[in-house]
């Protein structure tokens, strides 16, 4: 594996395009789709994603208890549309599912304009766009529009029809694993539940499904688990259903809103300095755009149900500019335009700096601690004395002998000494190799650090 | 209660005049009388006290041990003069009793000019005000008079006569407690032994009476423990009486030079993040005013005893401008034009909005600790999705629900979240009734905080 | 002992010259010894210092296995030089024993000027200068000149000699010890097997001999171990031989490179926040000038040993300009003129200080800590009251008596109330001597820090 530090970012801005493209081509695949939390659109979201990555496909059906929610009816949707009295379509789930309240109950209704009005949702501030609506916790129904298409509606009596259905069915998730040297666990989610809204979040499931393909073809010392899942539901019931697992999840990312061209924004899992959080924060301070780092807040994505304070695991969510935070989010300028597959790959080469320093941070234990080990003797030290300066190296050796006491990692080493990671690194591998450091699996060292 | 925080400096100013001219008409009933630390006008005071709040009077004969002390002679002045050779009288304890050392041996003698100096304090920087000077426990005598005053005295024979006695008698304080739902106490005690001053400390008194009759009329889950004392030795013999029952106060407060119209300065018990310094400083530092924290010190108020190293106890000191930095400190200039009704009004509040979020502050252990709740279906939850901002009422049900996890009280959240203290109570008490939250008593949160 | 902090800058520039003149003769004495890490030279050198104080010499035979390392072969050297073909000694030991490289193994040999190039150490940089090189571990020879010399040779045969022997024998270094009245030591280490360089350790050498010269006419709380020791193997051979006993340091320090006027620097020792670090950084920080204070790292002279994960020993160390960052570092310009007797003088006076703030820096236990004792009682404090200002020595008595339990040494005290440490230290034995604290032994303290 390449060192996850040696990579500047000059060498990010070269990373061939072809990796951007792909994941560009499979967004523009998957973005006609009507996703939803549940129904056809998200189980055939899934199974085009398994003919990328070999893809689990699970179904919980509805009613079932997951903690304090129950999976709900599942929601499909074949048609809808308002039409004038003139008998014009004014407004065609056709030409964008955003037009529908996501999981709207079925309607065919004649309805005046100030009716009607009660059912449409717009945006007075950009008046050209469409917002994207959901209700699925209440049931209801609506339309969304544009606000210069609402202003300009007549008085009359409009048909209102939404051909869908809301029945006893399942609830669908895609979940990979990717077997790795240990049981311990990194865990990737990203949400799948957004129907043709392209950063939020086919730019987090295109970038998760990339980032898989890549480890497939690496030597892991970690598992690694993939979630595609719907937002919220979707985590609160694979949690429940690996409920007296989750403490194999040594390390988690919420992967989304990975396509446009901000800095990146990590938030801190709850923990708020789990390992995870040192080297994500340390990557990407490392980097010289202004990336930023944020304390955990218990609104977001699906780290609010990993960091509820009963699993308090330790999952952070990396994205660029956050939600909220650009004009087109959750709106129809969310698109394909948007989002560049030149960002996307930056995104992709950030999540794997990120997990190739979280394979590559352990924590040794010096076997000659009392002393320095005559270095010369086991090739690793110049010995002729004297000079000026000792080189990076030599003083990498030196660090990694002295703070290899269980308590440091080579990470928290790295940052002690103010040497580059893969210096330490490299130090610590010859420093093994000679046996004058054993590797500590992870009970040893968690054990000495409670 | 009103929330603690809901009152801001604005409001603060339109507190009705009622209360804060009750005060001043309380610190001139009592202003004329001769306090010192034991003695007739000490008790006179309480037994003024006792026609507002229902106060005991409690005594201590002299000769008691109180751990390192003893209560002393009981003294009581009747008059003290100073006549010249024609039988003019130059400073009469009538006129003022700061005239005479509290604690003045009775004298009657005639003496020379240079023999008086001996026996007269003044203020050469401030030569028209008469200092306030005691001396408890090394037996002499002596007067104070301006120092315009002692420069035009002509070389005479003086007659000085202090008609005081030195006996033994009773130490006396007075001690108020209103229970409240809890065993659990918080303290607040003034200091009663300075005579003529009004700033230092009839405000102290006038405030702690006062507070003690708004809080009469309040729901209290704590007991209020009022405490007015002559300093240090009462302080020091309330605690030996006390010894075995101290660990019942969780909270308290010192109450002193509450009448200067400076920025409140709070200074912390020497355990320095006590809870109710946490929320001193919380309260304090919301309000635009550049009010001053500090740090402990064993130099000040009956802190001192409070917070010596065998009790420990968490009691910070609220005062406004601080002693000695004003310059009518301990002189004659601190009379009944220094302090005004509303300066004492604003004090009133202060402690009030400091004690109500004493007992608005409450550990909750989130009984569904894994996930988010469903909160739609309490009602607590707006269930449209999909819109660019949570309100902040949403945020503080999220922030509430992931931190009560018995290791932070509400108002830690208020702070971690940067949400107002009474929006994130508020948001609690809804989850609480809900049947999400349970409410930690103090044993189970304090035991988890070990 | 005069107070530790009494002593200001202008007082340090008038130290007696008598002092400064007596070490910088002793680095003249010692200038011209060719020492190494074995060898006649150091031996002699310790032998010259045991002419000043009653130092022992200990002697550890080759070939003894000291952890990681053994003790190598004795190194002696009679002569050596450089000829050219017309029989010019071109390069000659006996003018400076810098000319070969330390540890040469004996060669006789005609080289040409290319072969002889291979064997030549020079500074570029430095053209006049000759460089200082050492080959311990790796048997090879060579000899070190001026880059200017080197360019001048001539294309010539040259005739190499080096009369040295490696061969079985004894490493050698000096110890003393200065019993206290408690068996806790405090260790002073220097390096000694540096030839013919001042700064470069005959400084750190003269000072640690009149530092002990100093303390063996003082009353001594702790035992003081000086140790005159090879870098390196003979850091590492102590230890191995003292491994049972090195939990007996308390505090200790490492004296090298004190001859040049920059400012001292302090390194801290590996456990950051020993007491060692703390009373150093005090009294370097309170001097004006700009002293330095630097986190540990595992690169540097002995404290790389005594701070070894293994042993962890609360060992900082202390010089002026660091090593490497003076131009003269580990060449012929460290020589006598580079270092001068008041620099010195200064030195010597810096360690004076930290060692009396180190014997004087006491943990006590107020034995009357409820409640202030009644310090007018024991003469202790003013009894007139009312005053405006208190002194600082009265609070001082009240610092010491609030915060002298167990917890907090003196200055830690002095640290908290910013009051100096002396006054706080006089307030301390009054308060003793009045039998209001009592002094904790070591275990008593060290029990409850942990």
């Amino acid at each position: 594996m390449k060192s996850a530090t040696t990579l500047s970012q000059p060498e990010l801005r070269q990373v061939p395009a072809r990796e951007g493209e792909a994941m560009h081509e499979l967004m523009r695949n998957l973005y006609p789709i009507c996703r939803s939390i549940t129904g056809a659109g998200t189980v055939e979201t899934l199974k085009r994603l398994q003919k990328i990555i070999p893809l689990s496909i699970l179904t919980i059906p509805t009613g079932t208890k997951v903690f304090d929610w129950e999976i709900p009816k599942e929601w499909n949707i074949r048609a809808a549309w308002i039409r004038n009295s003139r008998g014009e379509t004014i407004v065609d789930f056709k030409n964008s599912n955003l037009h529908v309240v996501n999981y709207s109950a079925p309607v065919k209704a004649m309805v005046s304009l100030d009716e009607l009005r009660k059912h449409v949702h717009t945006l007075p501030e950009h008046p050209d766009w469409v917002p994207y609506r959901t209700s699925y916790y209440h049931e209801d129904w609506g339309f969304c529009m544009s606000h210069n298409q609402l202003k300009s509606l007549e008085d009359d009596t409009y048909e209102v029809w939404i051909d869908s259905s809301l029945e006893a069915g399942h609830l669908s998730y895609g979940e990979l694993v990717l077997k790795g040297k240990s049981q311990e666990e990194v865990l990737i989610s990203t949400h799948i539940c957004h129907p043709s809204l392209c950063n939020d979040n086919l730019s987090g499931i295109s970038v998760a499904a990339h980032l898989a393909l890549h480890l497939q073809n690496q030597k892991r010392k970690y598992t690694y688990r993939f979630l595609f899942i719907p937002g919220t539901i979707g985590a609160i019931t694979w949690l429940a259903v690996n409920e007296l697992h989750v403490r194999r999840i040594k390390h988690g990312l919420i992967a989304a809103l990975l396509g446009l061209d901000g800095a990146f924004t990590y938030k801190k899992s709850r923990i708020g300095d789990a390992e995870i959080d040192q080297v994500a924060e340390y990557v990407l301070t490392k980097d010289n755009r202004a990336n930023k780092i944020k304390n955990f807040e218990p609104y977001g994505y699906d780290e609010r149900q990993f960091c509820s304070p009963g699993f308090n695991l330790p999952v952070g969510c990396l994205t660029r500019t956050p939600y909220g935070e650009y004009p087109e989010y959750h709106t129809s300028a969310d698109n394909l335009d948007l989002v560049d597959p030149h960002t996307l790959a930056e995104s992709l080469r950030t999540f794997i700096h990120i997990l190739e320093l979280v394979e590559q941070n352990r924590y040794y234990l010096n076997l000659r601690p009392k002393c320095e080990p005559q270095l010369g003797r086991y090739g690793l030290y110049s010995s002729l004395g004297g000079e000026n300066n000792v080189k990076e190296y030599q003083l990498a050796l030196l660090w990694a002998l002295n703070l290899s006491d269980g308590k440091h990692s080579l990470l928290d080493i790295a940052q002690s000494s103010s040497l580059d990671f893969s210096t330490i690194a490299t130090a610590a591998a010859k420093l093994h190799h000679a046996g004058l450091l054993r590797e500590l699996s992870a009970p040893e060292h968690a054990i000495e650090r409670v």
